[in-house]
């Protein structure tokens, strides 16, 4: 999503404590400073609403959201800011998703989720998409044996790239939708952003992955 | 799709030399008899448009179209004998596919085509449905290494329940995509049944599923 810059957005941004300036000095340790055994990290989360809305519906989780543009960040933090709810177990960070693995130790997140992440359409910038193997390859370290990567998007070409991407990198598909919202999914709950696209009659598309199989490391 | 009877249907399906009646005995000869290296087998060919239509745009190929029921059957049969091209290459099965491996001999078949196939919703039918383990399992014997099985179907359940099937039995998804009708594809005919579908905005979901990776067998 690209916006106007907001002046304000820097000088906001350092000054918030829920933002990790040097997120690789928690590295191995995000699970005690939440004071959470499970972490969810969603990457590339835009103006935060569905990191604030899970934060505040999965407070027995901790909720780790990342975006790289100062401006959607900024506006993502203030949500943050004016939620009165309990919200020591959320974190932010304004960085670029490439150093993820220097961010995490191994196996230190539970889910992922990648939310309506630029498509990319340009074949060239295909290095660009989080589902690229590149990326791919990173979650691989930073998410537990057990744990998942979540996907919803509007976008058929992502979700088509994708589908093959994690095949190809050997991930497994755990669930799979061409119309998630054909049922409720009170579980997960819809941002501003998705119920636009549903209004629109726009199917959305979902995936889980895995990195093994149901019946070998994760029954 | 469900149809009234019609009582010409068995008399004809019986008169007719392009049905073959005892399809088990020509097991290991099909290439033979139709003269074709390459053959193509639709399961579940309904009133035989797609059969005929790419029989006509691709006669190099022998083409095999399966239908158990009498009078969808007849009607595709009859389709057949009013087109006046060659069609020496063309055979037709009234018969049920859980036969299938009786018929056809390991690696026989080049390409299988399951194009809108009857999604049968209940959870206790799915058993019926053609990406069932059990028929996934007698695709696997009669497929060659490098073959494929092409599906094509606008019931967003079916084509959820095949990823996952396809998957679990091991197969690799070779192409994948949610709305193929986004952009033409000329090699690959569309059927009146589907053109409804694509009236009405329906996307056609579509998948193609080898054996083996790009880069084992079939490279």
């Amino acid at each position: 999503m690209r916006m106007r810059k907001l002046p304000w957005a820097e000088d906001f941004l350092k000054e918030q404590d829920v933002v990790i300036k040097e997120p690789a000095a928690l590295q191995g340790k995000w699970k005690e400073t939440l004071k959470r055994d499970v972490l969810h990290l969603e990457i590339g989360c835009g103006k935060g609403d569905y990191w604030t809305k899970m934060a505040l519906q999965y407070p027995e989780y901790g909720w780790i959201g990342v975006e790289k543009n100062n401006n959607v960040a900024a506006l993502a933090v203030r949500k943050y800011t004016k939620q009165e709810k309990e919200k020591a177990h959320m974190r932010f960070i304004n960085d670029d998703a490439e150093q993820l693995a220097s961010w995490f130790a191994e196996g230190e997140i539970q889910v992922i989720h990648l939310n309506f992440s630029d498509p990319w359409p340009k074949k060239r910038a295909h290095k660009k998409r989080l589902s690229n193997q590149k990326f791919i390859a990173q979650y691989a370290k930073i998410l537990a044996d057990d744990g998942e990567i979540q996907m919803k998007t509007d976008n058929s070409s992502l979700f088509e790239y994708s589908i093959i991407e994690f095949q190809n990198a050997g991930w497994f598909l755990h669930d799979f939708s061409v119309d998630f919202r054909r049922v409720a999914h009170d579980e997960d709950v819809i941002t501003e952003y998705e119920h636009r696209f549903m209004e629109k009659g726009q199917p959305i598309y979902r995936a889980i992955w895995k990195k093994y199989p149901m019946n070998e490391k994760n029954a």
